[in-house]
C-alpha cells in the first residue's frame, strides 16, 4: 500500500486538476467540476478460469489528471476553446436537440465529423477485420436482463451518487468527495504560501464567476494530521462504497459550494438506459453497455463458422449506451457513443502464441508499466513490442501483437505518436484480473485518456453464460494423443431429478455440472456425513439447493480422452471511436500564427486518408463560364474514387480556402481564365499552402497519388511547375 | 367511398393471406398470423405549409397481402423454409440472444450478413450522399420526450392491443379482427364450395398443429348480409380507433381460437421504446423511431454549412426502433432496424424542379399509380420518369428524380428489377397529405414489400419544430426586386410581458408570432370587442392564454422586403436496410436442381460489388506445401483492394465451393500441385462453375476487373485458357 499510495499523491499533486472546458452549457445539472472518467471498461475478474465464478469488479477508476500541456500539431500551446468553437463553427459536431436546450453528454456529428468517422471506420476495418480475416457481426442494442445480469452488469455497472437537498443537484459521490478535499488542500497549500499550479482558464470571466459561485480555494491552513489524512482518503478513493463515501462527508463536513450544505447520503445509480421489450412489460432490458456479450452470446455460432478452427476473433462496430451521472467533457464523456471492439479467442495453453507476432516484433511503443507508476514516475520506456514480450514487460504474443496493431492503427490515422503511450493497469484498477492490461492513451487539453483498451477478460464471460444457460461455449480440440483422465463425475438420476425440482430442474442440473473438481471433492464428503449434498443456485428459493444421495452420485471415474474441451480466454481491444476521433482533431490542429500568419487562420492538418473531403474545387468567381469546367473536375474526381466538393459561393478564394483549411481538406483546385484557354488547373496543398500548375488530368493523377499515399507533396513539386499567382497572394493575406 | 371500397376487397379476395414462415420460434407471445404491416412511415399531413398545424396522422397502414407466387433467381418456386434454414446455417443472420431463449424481433447479423450490409451501405453512401454531396449526420439515437412530443409520435405513433383473459396473449387489435373475420368468410367460402387458395405451407406438421390450436377455417355458411358486412369491416380496419375495434369485437363476438375467449378491449400502445436520461428521471426519453427528426433539428445549422444555397440534401444512415407488439416475419419485421434517410430540402415554389432531372429521365419505371388501385387492377404502367412527370404522374421532378435513382440504386447492388414495383399512395393512405408519394415495393415470399418510402413531408417537420422552440427553420433568400407587403404585425410590450407570464413568456410569445395571418385578422376583432385576446398555447394553463391589449397590439402595416423568408418543403426517401438486405437475398438464391443438380445445392448469385467475400482462396488438400502460395495469393488480393478468404479446412473442394456459393462468393481461386511447379492458379466462377487457368497475376488482374465490373466472366473466358481438370469434376459431383 506504501509505494502505491505515494505514487498517486505525486501523481495528483503534481498534476492540478483541469476540468475540459464545457462545450455546451445546456446541461440538466450542473456538478462541481468532475474530471474525466475512464472509459468505464468492466474490468471482469476471475481467479482461474471454470474453477471460480466471481462477481466481475466494473472498473470505474478515473483517469489521471495532467496539468495541460496540450499543444497544436506546431508545438503552439493548444487553445481548446478556440478550436472548440470552430469544430462547431464548421459543423464537426454540435449539441443534439440545441433547439429544444439540449441534452448533456449527447452530441451529433455534422458533415464533416461524421466522414471523418467514416473514414476511419473503413481504415479500422481494413487495418483489422479484413487484414486479419476477423468475424464481424452485428447485434442489437437493445438486450434483455437476464443476460446483463448474468455479466454482472444490473449488479455492479453503476456510480454512487447523492444530491444537494437544496438545489436537487445531482452529484457523484466519489468525484464530489474528491473535488471537496482537493479544494482544501490546495487552500491549505496557498495558506502555507507554496506555489498552487492554476487551472488554464482561457475564458478569465467565467472563471472569476466559477470563484464566486463555487466558493473557490480558501487559503486555510490545515494540521498535518489533516492532510495526511485528506491524502490517504484521495489515494483509495475509488476503494470506497457507498455507505463509506457517505460517511466521509459527514465526519469531514464536506458542504456543496453552490448551498452550503451536505449532499443527501450515496444511492447506487445503474448506468444503463432501461427500457421495456415487447407491449407486457414484462421483458425488461437495457440498452447494452458494451458491444462484447452479443460477441460472446454467438460464440458457438462463429466457431462453426469458422469451420472450429481456433484462434479467431470477432469483431463489432457499434453504438453503446452509458447514463453517465453528469456528463461534461464534450466529446469525451458522452451517454451514446460509437464503439469498435475485437474479441480474439484464444487456447489459454500454449503461453498465447501469435502467428504473426514476428510481422510487428520490431514496433517500439512508449511504455509506462506499473513498476515505473508505482515509483511515482510517469516516464515512459521505448522498446520494441518483441523486447517487451521477451523480458515479461507484456505477458504474452498474443497482447503484444494487439498493443502493436493499436500503436499502428492510431499513427495511420493521424493520430501523433508523441502523443501515444500504453499504460499498463496497477494491481488495484486490474482488480483480481488474471493476466496483463494495457490501456492506450492519448494526449489531449484533458490530460492523458484512455482511447483504446486492451484487455485479457480470461474466460470469464463464456463461462458465465454457460453456466447460465447450460450453451457449451467451448472449444473440442481433437487430441492427437488420446489422454486418461481420473476425476470426481456426477450422474445425475434423470429420471426423478426432473420431476423432483420441476421448473427449477435444469437449473440446478446446470449448477451441479459447473462445479469445480475442489468443490465436487467437497461434496463426496457432506454425501458421505449428511446423505445428502448444499449447493449454490442463484435465483432458485434462497440461493441454497439440497439434493440428496438419493437423486445424485459422485464417483471418482477414470476415462480415456480423444478430445479436450476448454474454454477459450479472450483477449479484448476496445476503441472508443468518440474519444479517438477527439485526440485526432486535437492531434491535427494548429493556426497560421506558427508562421506569422493569422491567430485566428486555423487549420487541420488530417492525412489525406481520414480528411472528410480530399479535394476543394474553387471556381476563381462565380462566373458561369466556369460551371461546364468544375463539374468535370468533379466528375473526373468521382470516377477516380475521390471525393470532392465545390465552393462556387461569392466569398474571395482565400476565404474559402480559409474555411476549407479548418475543415481539413488537404487539396484545393483552382478553376481561372487560364484554365478555359488551357485546361490547366492549379493545385493548392492546404499545409504549405503552395501550388503547382498543370493538365487538367496530371493534376487528378497526382491528386490520386497522394490521397492513396504513393507520392508525397514534394513528389508533386519535383514533378509539376511550382505556380505562385494572383490567387496565392490571396490566401495568404485574406 | 364506393369506388375505394371495392378496390380494397378486390385486393383482399385476389390476395389470400400469407404469413411469412415465422423464422424463429422464441416468440414470447403467440398470436393469430399477423401479415406484414407497412415500414410504419408516419404521413405526416400539413394542408398550407405555415398556415395550419394539423395533427399528424401516422401511417398504421398494412402491406397488402399477396399469394405466394416468389421466385427463384432462376425462376424455380421459391422454398422459403429451405432459404431461411440456409442463410441462418451460414450465418448471415441468427436470432439474438438465441442461448437465452432468444428476443423475438431482434436479430444479429453475423459475418456474411454483416459484410453484405456493410458493401451495401457502401454503395448506398455513394450513390447518394457522395453523388449528390448531401450533408450526411450521425445523430444521436436516445430523444428527449418534447422533441417527439412536437413530432406526433407520442400521441400517435401507436397500435391498439388488447389482451386474451385467460392465456394472456397479446394480441394487435387491427390484425386480430381483420384475421377471424377472414377466417370466417374462408369457412364461407367453404361451406359455398367455392375453392379457397390455402396458404403456402412448406412445413405440413407445423401447419396441422397450427390448424388444432387455433380451430383452423370452419366451413360455416354466413348470411349473405354478413358476408357483406364482414368485407365492409375488412376494407376499412384501418380507419377504426381502439374502441371501435372493441365494439366490433363485442358485437360480432370475435373470439381468440386458441382459447375460445374474447379478448379485453382495445388500449393504445406507443410503439417507441421509453427510457429515461440522466440520474433523476425528469428528463423521459424514446429511441427515435426514425432518423428524421435529427435531420430536421438541425436544418438551420446545415443550410448555414451549405453557405446558405438551396436546395440541398441531408442524409442519415442509423438504427431506429420500433417496440412491435408481436413481431413475427423474421427480417421483415424486427424492433431494431438499419435506416438510411434522405431529407432533401426545396422550395416549395418554382414547381419542385431538379437541376439533374434530365440525367434521368429516360430511365423507365413499373408504375402502379392510384387510378389503377382504384380500379381494382394491380397491373403495373411501364413509363418513362420523363414522361410521367410530364404526364402529371408523378408530382414533380424532385419527386420523380429520387423515384429514378432508388431504381438505379436497388438495380445496382442486385435487385431483380422484374421484382420492383413504384407503387403510389391511396388517397387514404396519405390522409391530409398534399402532395405525391410512392413506395417502391419488392416483391417477396411475403409479397410486395415496401422496402423504400419516398414521402413528400411538405413543411410539416420544420413548421412544428420552429413552432415550439421559437427557432427560425427557414430559408431567408436576397430578392432580385424587392416587393412590397401588407399584412397585420403583431408587435409586444416586451418590457412588460416577460414579467408578467414569468416563465411561460417566451412560449406564449412564440405562440402570439406563428400565428397566420388570417388568425391574427381574428384576434385584432377580439382585441377591439374584449380588450383582449385568447390564444392557444399548449402546456400552459389549461392550454388557453389570455393577453390583454396592455401587453401587445395588432396593426396592419405595409412595409418593402428585400428578403423572401419561406420554410422548405422536404422530399424523403428511406430505405429500410434489412427489408432490403432480405429481399436481396431472395432475389439472389437459387439451387442447382435447376440445372438437374443436387437440390439442396443453394447458391446466392450477389453482384461482385455487395458479395460479402469477393474470392475464396482453397489449396487443393491441407498439404503444408500449399501455405507460402496461399498467403502470398491473398496478400496480392488484399493489395488489389479485394477481399478474400482462405479455405483450408479438410473438406472436399468441392465441398468447399458449395459452402461458398451458399456464401455467395462470387470467385474461387483453386491451388493445386501444378502451382507450384508454374505459378497458375484455376479461376471458378460461382454461377456457371467454370474455370479458367492462367499466371497468378494474369488471374489477380481479371478478378480485380470482375469485381470493379470492367469485364464480365464472358471477357474472362475470352482471354484465359478454359481450365476442366480435375477439381472441376469433384465440384459438380460433390
Amino acid at each position: 500500500m506504501k509505494p502505491l499510495l505515494s505514487l498517486i499523491l505525486t501523481r495528483r499533486l503534481s498534476s492540478p486538476l483541469v476540468a475540459g472546458t464545457p462545450l455546451h452549457s445546456n446541461n440538466n445539472y450542473t456538478s462541481v467540476v468532475a474530471p474525466l472518467r475512464r472509459l468505464h471498461r468492466p474490468a471482469f475478474a476471475p481467479s482461474t478460469p471454470r474453477l471460480k465464478f466471481q462477481i466481475p469488479q466494473i472498473n470505474k477508476k478515473k483517469p489521471e489528471k495532467m496539468s495541460t500541456d496540450a499543444t497544436t500539431l506546431k508545438g503552439q500551446p493548444l487553445d481548446r476553446a478556440a478550436l472548440d468553437a470552430m469544430l462547431r463553427r464548421r459543423l464537426f459536431y454540435t449539441p443534439s436537440f440545441e433547439i429544444y436546450g439540449g441534452v448533456s453528454g449527447l452530441y451529433d456529428y455534422g458533415p464533416p465529423g461524421c466522414a471523418l468517422q467514416a473514414n476511419v471506420i473503413d481504415l479500422w476495418r481494413k487495418h483489422f477485420i479484413l487484414e486479419e480475416d476477423m468475424l464481424e457481426v452485428d447485434c442489437t442494442v437493445l438486450t434483455p436482463h437476464d443476460v446483463l445480469k448474468t455479466s454482472g452488469h444490473v449488479d455492479k455497472f453503476a456510480d454512487w451518487m447523492c444530491k444537494d437537498p437544496k438545489n436537487g443537484e445531482i452529484l457523484r459521490a466519489d468525484h464530489f468527495v474528491e473535488d471537496i478535499l482537493e479544494q482544501r488542500l490546495k487552500g491549505d497549500k496557498e495558506a502555507r504560501g507554496l506555489k498552487v499550479e492554476e487551472k488554464e482558464e482561457t475564458d478569465k470571466k467565467k472563471a472569476a464567476k466559477k470563484k464566486k459561485n463555487k466558493g473557490g480555494v480558501e487559503a486555510v491552513r490545515l494540521d498535518d494530521a489533516v492532510v495526511k489524512e485528506y491524502e490517504e482518503i484521495l489515494a483509495q478513493i475509488d476503494n470506497y462504497n457507498g455507505e463509506q463515501l457517505g460517511e466521509l462527508i459527514k465526519k469531514h463536513d464536506l458542504r456543496n459550494p453552490a448551498t452550503g450544505l451536505q449532499p443527501t447520503p450515496p444511492v447506487s445509480f445503474n448506468l444503463m438506459f432501461q427500457t421495456s421489450i415487447g407491449p407486457s412489460s414484462n421483458l425488461p432490458g437495457y440498452l447494452r453497455p458494451e458491444t462484447a456479450q452479443g460477441q460472446f452470446l454467438n460464440f458457438a455460432k462463429l466457431l462453426e463458422f469458422n469451420t472450429g478452427q481456433m484462434p479467431f476473433a470477432s469483431a463489432s462496430i457499434g453504438k453503446s449506451y452509458r447514463n453517465e451521472i453528469s456528463p461534461r467533457a464534450g466529446l469525451l464523456r458522452v451517454r451514446e457513443f460509437l464503439m469498435a471492439e475485437i474479441e480474439h479467442f484464444v487456447d489459454p495453453e500454449g503461453h498465447k502464441k501469435h502467428a504473426r507476432f514476428h510481422e510487428v516484433a520490431d514496433v517500439e511503443l512508449a511504455f509506462l508499466d506499473r513498476h515505473t507508476q508505482l515509483s511515482g514516475s510517469t516516464v515512459v520506456k521505448k522498446q520494441t513490442i518483441g523486447q517487451a514480450v521477451k523480458e515479461g514487460l507484456v505477458d504474452n504474443e498474443t497482447l503484444g501483437y494487439f498493443l502493436a496493431r493499436i500503436l499502428l492503427f492510431l499513427k495511420k490515422i493521424g493520430i501523433d505518436e508523441k502523443k501515444i503511450r500504453f499504460r499498463q493497469h496497477m494491481d488495484n484498477e486490474m482488480a483480481h484480473y488474471a493476466c496483463d492490461c494495457w490501456d492506450a492513451e492519448l494526449h489531449t487539453s484533458a490530460g492523458w485518456v484512455e482511447c483504446v483498451g486492451c484487455a485479457d477478460r480470461s474466460a470469464y464471460d463464456l463461462s458465465v453464460h454457460a453456466k447460465k444457460t447450460g450453451a457449451p461455449l467451448v472449444v473440442r480440440q481433437r487430441l492427437e494423443e488420446p489422454i486418461t483422465i481420473e476425476e470426481w463425475d456426477i450422474a445425475i438420476d434423470k429420471k426423478n431429478f426432473g420431476p423432483f425440482y420441476k421448473k427449477d430442474g435444469k437449473t440446478i442440473e446446470n449448477a451441479l455440472l459447473a462445479t469445480t473438481q475442489e468443490q465436487r471433492g467437497e461434496l463426496v464428503k457432506q454425501l458421505e456425513e449428511n446423505g445428502k449434498v448444499v449447493i449454490d443456485v442463484p435465483g432458485v428459493n434462497d440461493g441454497k439447493v439440497e439434493v440428496s444421495k438419493d437423486l445424485l452420485a459422485i464417483k471418482w471415474v477414470k476415462r480415456v480422452e480423444n478430445v479436450r474441451e476448454y474454454t477459450p480466454n479472450v483477449i479484448e481491444p476496445s476503441f472508443g471511436i468518440g474519444r479517438i476521433l477527439y485526440s485526432l482533431m486535437e492531434h491535427n490542429y494548429w493556426t497560421r500564427a506558427s508562421e506569422g500568419g493569422d491567430e485566428a487562420r486555423g487549420v487541420l492538418s488530417f492525412p489525406p486518408a481520414v480528411a472528410p473531403t480530399k479535394v476543394l474545387i474553387v471556381p476563381l468567381s462565380s462566373n458561369k463560364d466556369f460551371t461546364p469546367e468544375v463539374r468535370k473536375l468533379s466528375q473526373k474526381l468521382r470516377s477516380a474514387g475521390v471525393s470532392s466538393r465545390i465552393d462556387d459561393s461569392s466569398a474571395s478564394i482565400g476565404k474559402r480556402y480559409s474555411r476549407n483549411d479548418e475543415l481539413g481538406t488537404p487539396f484545393g483546385v483552382t478553376v481561372d481564365f487560364q484554365t478555359l484557354k488551357d485546361g490547366t488547373v492549379t493545385l493548392r496543398e492546404r499545409d504549405s499552402t503552395r501550388q503547382v500548375r498543370a493538365e487538367e488530368d496530371k493534376i487528378i493523377a497526382a491528386i490520386k497519388a497522394l490521397v492513396e499515399g504513393t507520392k508525397t507533396w514534394q513528389d508533386v513539386e519535383g514533378e509539376l511547375p511550382i505556380f505562385e499567382g494572383q490567387q496565392e497572394v490571396e490566401v495568404v493575406v485574406r
